[in-house]
């Protein structure tokens, strides 16, 4: 179970928690600075990843039609580079979607990082965030970006990961340092996104660097493995974002003999990349817009993993289940009505649930009928935890999934009945 | 259009609006009463509709897998009499599903009313509305069966759509009289619903009677095709209830020879049947839990009818439209990224979106480029509106579909945070 605090997970076997986000890894540095497209000077707005070495890189990527132009830009530089790249160039408050000019802006990025890296343009990953169909103005990148190059250090990542933040109220970073085979290796990450989160592929934007040695396919196939756990298992609000990304890039810099098949070190590395994923998973929905409560559901016994995360996440979306939360109102019916119209294929007459928190658990329903009557005392105290956890039992097979969410409130509403302004 | 203070569609040619709502078509009667489910004695609970001839039934249902008792119950019923029925029972307050005694009261209330009218308990059709997971008492019923039965009447259609209203804040019903082969018919009906909503198949509760003939296939088959186009294209909120049922009563009384083929006559009843279930689904959607605006979004130039709904589906549902609606904040690009997501294969870059209301137009993108600047003065003048449209244009086909909804407010929270109080 994750730190009620900072959602963390705690350390496994293996694996320690560490400071410094997208600076853990050897041979990365980073930085972030207020360039204007934001009119608070006090909040960065433009953040640079750089590594000393070409990394193997792998990324994900929305799967929304309307895609912003840094992902098309992003996906055909990792294209002609056959996976490489060596930095990121990111800003905030401008999703660069939906623009006429859209491309041209995102390659200029792509064209600014590199003349101050002395890279080639299509060695870097750019990426957007902010207001959808909205002129990305260029002069406040072009006037900065030199000097952000310059001040870039391995304590930077906390300028980068306060530049890529929107209406997040807590930055999100997690790192990990692990062996590989006697050699000690690191991965860490940032991640932003608030609202517009309802992955499927990826999610909002997510940088992930490590010094770990790997083949570029092996990298993209742990990702692909371990976004649909994580990131594609969270939801705020149903809505999928145009920018989502997800960019993992290895330098190889800890000396490891380069992963290049599915063996001990592989796993090693996927079980880094999937800690970090998740933290910073949990970390999204926890401040997710206007949330006050992480909810989580759980589901096991399923036939197969795709109904047990199609089940978790019909509960987590469930705006009723997240209103019910939020008014901490033991109005458990609306949890088997979620379920039932989960879109998957299962017997809906099997399952157990129950409802937990740090205060306890309520047996909500054994075998479809709800289990009655049941304390409203008690029910009042577990609802008035941060953290709740729905969990599911279909008792039809062996597979397991978790979903992450939050509850549905006021501030959801009020802060995105005006977010433009 | 439909009228902005209603949401009554004007007459057409050939079918004049009626007041009766489920007795404007002869022979029905209605009515309803305070059994006691609900601590307000103002407001009915348990309400019945009353045939004089056996009528020729069709009813859709839930497609959630948790189904509430009473459609159990339904179902096996019409499967039984091969689809005729002659009276109604339903309650609000307790939607009698997810109790392991659900369908042994159901069928109890099919017996009550059969006995009080003198039927077989399976011609009755039963219904519930309210709280899941709550065990219903019977006592209530009961003990008032018998005088409701007795107070039946042709002005009954109003305390009949009382007894069935939830969170609903005004009743639903519409009824219209049009010809068939010159002989004169009626067909009126009363729907309930205002959260959870988010058909598949149904909605919520929604009776309709007609004393036209037809036979029991066709009338299935016309309300498959309406309910595609209407209820299925509601979406409060997108959570899907346990108890939707959609069930139309024909009672042949007008006398016109029963409509048995795809002719003229099927045509003229099932324009009737599109255009009192369609003023329904504008009234629900209107009276959507907070709502205080109508959404309605038309799609045209799609490949098919399935992607024009799947887009016009998509746009309604988003919670950031809903509450960019809300908050009359043209943030357009949430529009586009809404259509970004629907599932259905389409080229976006042909498209064209405008938005509309009673106050204007404005283009918000030709070809997936948005349209900039756009007036801020126009845009706040046209959000102010009770009823926004977006149209939009994927220029790729000829077939078109609409869908409606709501914005998010403050108080579909509220409402949905303290529900069973």
């Amino acid at each position: 179970m994750q730190n009620a605090d900072t959602g963390k997970v705690p350390d496994i076997d293996g694996y320690t928690h560490m400071e410094g986000g997208v600076c853990a890894a050897e041979g990365f540095t980073a930085g972030g600075c207020n360039c204007g497209l934001n009119k608070d000077p006090g909040k960065n707005d433009l953040g640079m990843i750089y590594s000393e070495r070409p990394c193997v890189t792998a990324a994900v990527y929305t799967t929304n039609k309307v895609k912003g132009a840094p992902i098309i830009v992003t996906k055909r530089n990792l294209e002609k580079t056959g996976g490489m790249a060596q930095a990121v160039i990111v800003n905030s408050k401008n999703a660069n979607t939906c623009n006429a000019d859209g491309e041209q802006k995102a390659e200029r990025m792509c064209e600014l990082a590199a003349a101050a890296l002395q890279l080639k343009p299509e060695e870097v990953v750019v990426a957007s965030t902010g207001v959808i169909g909205q002129i990305l103005p260029i002069e406040p990148i072009e006037t900065h970006v030199e000097k952000l190059a310059k001040s870039l250090s391995r304590e930077g990542n906390l300028q980068a990961v306060n530049a890529i933040m929107t209406t997040d109220t807590v930055k999100k970073e997690a790192a990990v340092t692990f062996e590989i085979d006697g050699v000690t290796c690191h991965l860490g990450g940032m991640a932003k996104g608030s609202g517009m989160i309802y992955p499927n592929m990826a999610t909002t934007l997510n940088f992930i660097t490590t010094d770990a040695a790997i083949s570029q396919p092996l990298l993209q196939k742990a990702l692909d493995e371990i976004v649909k756990v994580t990131y594609n298992c969270l939801s705020i609000d149903g809505d999928t974002s145009t920018n989502d990304m997800v960019c993992v890039m290895a330098n190889g810099l800890a000396g490891n003999p380069v992963i290049d098949a599915e063996d001990g070190a592989y796993a090693c590395i996927r079980q880094a990349l999937y800690l970090v994923m998740r933290e910073l998973t949990i970390m999204l929905a926890k401040d997710g817009e206007g949330a006050t409560r992480l909810v989580t559901c759980t589901v096991t016994g399923a036939p197969n993993q795709d109904t047990a995360v199609a089940v978790a996440k019909s509960v987590i979306r469930s705006p009723l289940v997240k209103c019910m939360i939020f008014g901490r109102d033991a109005n458990w019916g609306r949890v088997l009505c979620a379920i039932g119209y989960a879109e998957a294929d299962f017997d809906i007459n099997k399952m157990d649930v129950d409802v937990e928190s740090a205060a306890g658990k309520i047996a909500v329903c054994r075998g479809n009928a709800a289990i009655l009557p049941f304390s409203e005392d008690e029910a009042e105290k577990l609802l008035k935890e941060d953290e709740i956890t729905v969990s599911v039992s279909l008792n039809q097979g062996e597979a397991e999934g978790t979903a992450w969410g939050c509850d549905l409130t006021y501030d959801y509403v009020k802060i995105n009945g005006d977010y433009r302004s």
